[in-house]
């Protein structure tokens, strides 16, 4: 595992998002930005995902935290190439960061990059990181409200992940109103419900993701 | 229900926050900045408390988010004086929006006012608001790793509520971690564990806060 402290780099974040998304692309590099609440079971579905694809999925993360390594060495204790971004107080990631943390990857023969962002529903809307797809995993004992609450980044996604579904028995988390709030700040985006813990939903998200993946980079697929 | 923009104002806001505290101090207004994630929960703590104290408590609240009023609505529901603040997209309360909505409260009377702030566990903590009181809600589906990955706002609270722990039977939350973690970054900070649905531990919490405001007012106690 490495550690990147975060550098301020003067040029503009899109242009430098710009320039990841093409240097990944050319790699053949499918970029995936999770972005959600702390706490919303982020590092617990890559494990899942990588467990469901296991020697199907050659995958890489950047972990983006304010403090620690504790989701680094989640990834580096199932095998996982992970860099770990210590954000030193700051609320997101940026291009710029990504732009340094990917240097210090070895990505030859890694078919997806994962980058989770800092847990944050505000700041983390903001910021392309140049990835090709934007996860946004919102837990359902968060509530089924968040979406009209913090709607930026929710509208900003490619995917909601409904995460801990396991535990709708004992909530009053309204599936239909989350899906329904969803659909209309972001008609295109597909709507999974998950539960790593006992398995249900996973199968769908992770064959969506591969289509994805061949979709944005149809040699390698 | 009142709604006010949030609009940048020069003096520095540790100033202001002082000012607002005076302000608060010469009204004999107790003031409380709850702070926590999107969905730990901060809402419900405050429906419950208030049930708890009844007619024993005269609150006020300001509710801080990016979006929507569903949480000034559920103040109003209860007949709790409210204010609602819209950040348009920034990620935390400062001390002028504070200033600002407290114009348009009518405090005469009111012992307690609570600040329901943004949800987010990074950028609500370098903003004193001109509180007297600092609480920082983590509900136990988030995880007992929060404390070390978020560690500033912890650092920063005068007490630590754990929410939602009607789940516990549910989850792999570790409260002897969470509770050392804690006292670690911040000794002097009490922890109370809280379910607002079955009302577990909610008569402590309660009981502390009177005891906090007695403290400071000590001519209205």
């Amino acid at each position: 595992m490495k550690i990147v402290a975060a550098k301020k780099i003067l040029k503009a974040n899109d242009q430098l998002a710009n320039e990841n998304r093409a240097a990944f692309s050319g790699r053949q590099v499918f970029c995936i930005n999770l972005v959600g609440s702390p706490g919303s079971g982020k590092t617990t579905l890559l494990e899942a995902l990588f467990a469901q694809w296991g020697q199907r999925c050659a995958p890489a993360v950047i972990e983006g935290d304010i403090a620690g390594q504790v989701d680094a060495q989640r990834m580096e204790q199932i095998g996982v190439p992970v860099v770990q971004i210590n954000t030193d107080g700051m609320c997101h990631l940026d291009a710029s960061m990504i732009a340094a943390a990917a240097q210090n990857l070895e990505l030859t023969g890694v078919t997806m990059l994962w980058i989770e962002n800092v847990g944050n529903l505000v700041c983390t809307a903001g910021y392309d990181l140049g990835e090709h797809l934007r996860i946004v995993a919102l837990s359902v004992p968060e509530g089924d409200d968040k979406i009209i609450k913090y709607p930026a980044i929710f509208q900003r996604s490619d995917a909601l992940v409904l995460t801990k579904i396991d535990l709708l028995p004992h909530l009053n988390f309204r599936t239909a109103k989350a899906r329904a709030d969803m659909q209309r700040l972001a008609p295109e985006a597909r709507i999974f419900e998950v539960s790593a813990r006992t398995g249900q939903g996973l199968p769908e998200l992770a064959t969506w993701l591969v289509e994805r993946r061949a979709a944005a980079a149809p040699s390698r697929s």
